[in-house]
């Protein structure tokens, strides 16, 4: 994986980091604008989104995205933001930033969003998007652009599709700030853990995940996601086809066989 | 405001309070039957309809919907219902308590449920359907329609909306009561306060809206519901596009460039 | 009944039992492999498919599902599965699967799952398929094909459909267990109690709903899952209509009127 991820290298505003967790296969995708609060200029934007094409291209198992210093991520670069200020613009900024959010959803591995910090509008939203999240007792969410007159509208996507309804509104209309135990009870996180055990707990997720074979979840992510925006009839028929696929698999007949035969099972790595 | 609320006053089923939490531009819209536990009489429902509309063409930036007395609203009113046992007769009663709920979420402006009581039936729809609910604790909450032999259909669209399927569907099939502290954490109250601190915590709540541009405000209420019930291409779509136009507002515009000159942004109201 | 039932009964593995909770109109279907964990073999599946067929056009009111001995059902039979690997016997076999599922979801009768023990792969998935589920504080849940190389995808169906969607993955990324505490507070199961009191609380719960008009419950259940996969809209035209139409039963009318007299109503059973 190394030369892979070489290419990968170098980049100003990111650092990939192919052995931060010590379990091969898992990639930590640092954002590291810290005295910016990792701010998604387009510049970094970019980053990520060359990033995360070049890893889903690698035999990369599980994917980490974690920020540099206090701030998980506040949010667009709102200097830039203000720079340039036609519609025109903000429609291809938005858009860009979609992109990279579609992005995450479609990449083969899982995304697991690693937390220290402040999570804001489109950095909640990252959080959101990821497919797992593990937080410190010392993260807080806000979808904050409310606060100022811009109402965190691409943020809401996917915060309405992991909130209820109302607590979703509730940070939408106040920009009020959640602590990581109500994002945990509220769906936004699934673990939150002292912030000196984060990366062990992030580790130990992950590890979970690379344990398994990768067709099985690289077509179960998929099938997940695609089956959700589906009525429940034509859903079963999506995952009965994909699941009768799945077992066909080598990986998942040795895993079966093996489970019978009460032996661990001998999966080619 | 004064002016406009006039027209709306006088009622005899509901009053109409601008002043009701000395924020301006939070209009109460108290339901005052409080001998029939507030029952929504077509009367009652046609005022409700009147009120909304007529807000909803006023400066006024949130609507509270309370009610007078012990319950907040105990749903349609049966012995109403009873004289006119007639299939057409129902299906405009129906549509006319749907045709409320549609208006309630159409709203240009946030509604908050303001509910010291019990909300039964179609008061718990109400409750539902508002954008936020703030509850006392003395609140209970039930889909009691069954208890009678009849379903709570239409308020299951808003409940389901709200609450995890199973929870919805006990509620929906038992009749029983939660409480307000269950309503919270299924999802169908965002706060629950002592009964004496109700209007304090609604007051708190209404004014952290008030405080943000109503442009932002009203795109982003809009934005919310349409977004979701779509894919979530179709929501990121929709959802880039407005905020682009947002971030087109002289408010968002100014909001932001205060927040990188770290000042107050200067909104006219 | 009894004559009724009679028929359904004497297969081998599953049992019929009409007097389980001294309720009328409450039929218990073990499942009685308990050697296998109630494995889901094919024979099994067809049992219970066939049993649930039958029930439909009893006047039963409530079923209630069940596992012998320690597990309450470990998802499909591994063996059986592996003894023929075709893609072809994959498909009618995820394919009979979800007929199950999907004839419990439309069963006129709603459907209770007393967990006693672990609920596994699609032994959680028919937890998340039926209407409600009461747990005993030893049940254990997970989706955990995954740990042989097979990811759950048709249980993801329904379980992305009870809990959030990062709950949801975690479970069918990791393999891993949840307690009943956990279950509960995610959404796939609505109550738990005391591994001795299970039986106790699946029968007032089944006797609540027993207490119901057969109409109404038969008529909500119906409705309740159909406006879930439509539009707002759609969903309160169809639910107003369908509750225009319960009001104008006898049952209705006459509870409604009772409620009006403050009487117990009077209806046939």
């Amino acid at each position: 994986m190394t030369a892979d991820h070489a290419d990968l290298r170098g980049a100003a505003l990111i650092e990939i980091e192919p052995d931060a967790y010590g379990v091969p296969g898992v990639v930590r995708v640092m954002m590291n604008r810290p005295d910016a609060f990792n701010a998604l200029s387009e510049a970094l934007l970019d980053e990520l989104q060359h990033a995360l094409a070049g890893i889903a291209q690698t035999d990369a198992r599980v994917v980490v995205i974690a920020g540099a210093g206090r701030a998980f991520c506040a949010g667009h670069d709102l200097k830039e933001m203000r720079a340039e200020p036609s519609l025109a613009y903000y429609q291809q900024l938005f858009a860009r930033c979609t992109k990279l959010m579609m992005t995450i959803q479609r990449l083969p591995q899982p995304v697991i969003a690693r937390v220290q910090g402040i999570a804001t509008a489109a950095g909640c939203q990252l959080v959101a998007m990821c497919d797992l999240a593990v937080a410190a007792d010392t993260a807080r969410f806000a979808v904050s652009g409310v606060n100022l007159g811009l109402f965190c509208a691409t943020p809401s996507v996917p915060l309405s599709r992991n909130l209820s309804r109302k607590a979703a509104l509730e940070m939408l209309l106040t920009g009020d700030f959640i602590d990581a135990a109500q994002a945990q009870q509220q769906g936004l996180v699934n673990r939150v853990v002292p912030a000196d055990s984060l990366d062990a707990e992030v580790g130990r997720l992950a590890s979970s995940i690379c344990a398994k074979p990768i067709e099985a979840v690289s077509a179960g992510k998929g099938l997940f996601y695609r089956q959700l925006e589906m009525g429940i009839e034509a859903a079963y028929q999506l995952a009965g086809q994909t699941m009768a696929c799945n077992m066909m698999d080598d990986s998942a007949l040795e895993g079966v066989q093996a489970f019978i035969d009460k032996r661990a099972p001998d999966w080619k790595r």
